[in-house]
């Protein structure tokens, strides 16, 4: 007898099977067992009858502790309260490894995050975990598959790097060798190169920051899917954008109803996608925000009332503040993309809007419900001359940057894109609270273990 | 009038077009230029005849240099002579900008990689780098979609470790904050903890090594898959790699058909992929070698008497040679599984064979032509007394292996996978020469730069 999966049960019905997996939790005692049996693609009800198995069967399955490794047989029965439709009556059971002491208690009501991440190489069987992490594995195949299919060529771009993208002052500096190098911050500079070689590409990998930052909201490391486009003016990249964001949306709507209802996320908030995203100038902006203040201040709601005192906190030409976008996420209630920042606020490479050089051709995309911006993006600095003086500016050291100053030498055109950050998309998909349950195994200042 | 790909001009067979890209290459002169114009999806020769468009239209299209920027017009017409099956009859001309002194010349005879390295960002212009890099692209596009289509869930390692799993001496160390992380050698250890919760996961990123070796062989940052099964043992791990490699190898026949030709690749041998791959234990192998090595001394190829030489220079106990590699694949002419190695040459995490606990449950797949080793995986020893053995002989730090030790404490079970590297794929499919030329920046002891 081959062994099935617990996700395969259903086409199994009336049959009996073999099970491998783990035992996730027992309920029930005198003479009726009920476990909980994950083998990682599904949690099946597995029931033990004392009047069924022999009695050391019944005893080895009322003693053995939770994450003991089991291979099972069992008859497949319909249970039509289960999400599966399904339960296994128990017939033999063979102990792999008997567990006493899992670390993990199954009801934790307030669940210490900090100390779960300590032994998170084992919190990622948990329920929650599980399917916060699942929803992140369909979430890259999903962006892998919205590229491809659109004809992008992926294009790795280097992790060791020469130089600064971002700012310096969140770089990490690797000893190489005799040398030292840089890890990435952003692969954007190499995707453009690979833009003016393919036409357009996607970089899509691990991006580092140096953030010192206590706030909990960043990681020092994480996931960036960057598209770039030779001849894509800011209206397209908005498009590109918008469309990705749908399509990532809609596919995890579509195949991952099963873990959204684990999270009990409600996926109302995720299902407006469908509707165009609201395009607004950072100018125009500003109104909506004075309007949003004064609204909120005469709220009921106290925590309305808090949040008021802190929109357009930084005033106007500076960057907006996290209560500024979590005001936008409010009133929209679906991603908004917000165009033309002030150049002073942005990076060196975006490109001045030919209606008011004061502003950049840049688009910020912000996630409702708190989780602000996932997206970053724009139209690059193709003219030569005026991204010297920009390099000038912020004091970028020539010998490092010229390599991507050929790109605007040999050939310049419009081109554009994006980055995206992977955890903050899983974080408003999955609804989960911190960042840093959107990935594996989270690095932040505190935390390079396990 | 919108417009098109050079990828897509087939279609517009008859139509007048516009085509945005870059000059590839042009010659001709008194009353017809052949531009040979390049957009990143395709090349298309385009005709410029003196008589079909206005004086200053010509002279410009004559004038200007290699990699140009160009928005052109032009009339769709047959060439059976070309790959696309059309040419493009040039009606209008706006150069963007013109170049004259873009630095790499087409037509060299022997390519100076160095140099062409160090303009990497354009060089990935050019027909070769651009071939390869596309087909690098779909070899990651099928990887994933290999996995996918099985039900593994994609998960992430970290790149900050606090600790080395293939040997420290190839350790890149990383100031971190007040302390100190490694980048990854291997998602390996993350990867079982995903086995665990996951029943089967693949970790896909890059991966570090501090590789001292001149050889030229090796790059300092390259790009890893690593499925990981729970459940898994010897015999389905070779199933897998064997179903894997094959996967991958025939999309990129099916769909890289035209780059595979710029890269002139000799495809019948890749076609053999279709075949078993022959499964060799590592004793078994050095009867081969010894057969071999006689076969080869005696032969009228020196080549072949010079490779002799060096087979099985290592002596019994030994890993492989390279030049063991190379006879292997001379002689069997596709991939090929060595399983069970000696213990001593293998990694700490390795499983003993029961039949013969001096050997270990491990498989290697080397490729032909001299590609060598792309695969190394196997089964890992889910014993905790044996592992820890291992770990106290290999002088592991407790303290940072201790949560991978978690995973035998509490609920193990059988369990393996494999790691792929892609660069090394790729070079073998692309049958190109340097492991440096099947990724975009490639990174190695003499280069982070550009």
């Amino acid at each position: 007898m081959g062994s099935v999966q617990v996700s395969d049960l259903k086409k199994h019905l009336g049959e009996t099977v073999e099970l491998r997996g783990w035992q996730y939790n027992r309920r029930g005692s005198g003479k009726l067992l009920f476990l909980q049996f994950r083998d990682g693609s599904g949690t099946v009800q597995v029931v033990v009858s004392k009047k069924d198995v022999p009695e050391d069967v019944f005893e080895t399955a009322k003693r053995i502790g939770n994450e003991s490794s089991l291979i099972i047989t069992g008859l497949v029965t319909e249970d039509t309260r289960s999400a599966l439709g399904v339960e296994v009556q128990l017939k033999t059971l063979r102990v792999l490894q008997e567990v006493h002491d899992y670390p993990i208690q199954i009801t934790e009501d307030v669940p210490n995050i900090d100390k779960l991440l300590d032994v998170r190489h084992l919190w990622v069987r948990s329920r929650t975990p599980h399917a916060i992490l699942r929803v992140r594995s369909e979430v890259e195949q999903a962006i892998r598959d919205f590229y491809y299919q659109r004809g992008f060529v992926l294009f790795d771009a280097p992790i060791f790097t020469p130089a600064s993208c971002e700012g310096a002052s969140t770089l990490f500096e690797v000893p190489y060798f005799e040398d030292k190098a840089y890890l990435t911050q952003s692969g954007q500079l190499y995707g453009e190169a690979g833009a003016f070689a393919f036409g357009k590409i996607v970089v899509f990998g691990p991006t580092f920051r140096a953030e010192k930052s206590k706030t909990r909201r960043h990681l020092t490391e994480f996931w960036m899917v960057e598209p770039e486009v030779a001849f894509l003016e800011l209206d397209g990249i908005m498009d590109l954008a918008e469309e990705q964001v749908r399509y990532v949306v809609c596919r995890v709507l579509e195949r991952c109803k099963e873990d959204l209802k684990v999270l009990e996320r409600n996926t109302a908030i995720l299902e407006k996608v469908a509707e165009p995203f609201p395009r607004v100038s950072y100018s125009e902006m500003q109104d909506v925000l004075q309007k949003l203040k004064a609204e909120f201040a005469a709220s009921s709601d106290p925590e309305l009332v808090k949040l008021s005192a802190d929109i357009l906190k930084n005033g106007l030409g500076d960057d907006l503040g996290a209560a500024d976008e979590t005001a936008v996420g409010l009133h929209y209630k679906r991603p908004v993309m917000i165009h033309r920042y002030p150049s002073a606020v942005k990076a060196f490479y975006m490109k001045r809007d030919p209606a008011n050089p004061d502003y950049v051709l840049c688009v910020d995309v912000i996630a409702p419900e708190g989780v602000g911006e996932v997206i970053g993006g724009g139209q690059r600095e193709d003219n030569m001359d005026l991204l010297m003086k920009q390099v000038e500016k912020h004091a970028i050291p020539l010998q490092s940057i010229n390599w991507y100053l050929d790109l605007r030498r040999y050939g310049s055109v419009p081109h554009g894109g994006f980055g995206m950050g992977v955890e903050r998309c899983v974080q408003w998909i999955t609804g989960c609270q911190h960042v840093r349950e959107a990935i594996p195994f989270p690095r932040t200042i505190y935390r390079t273990n396990p």
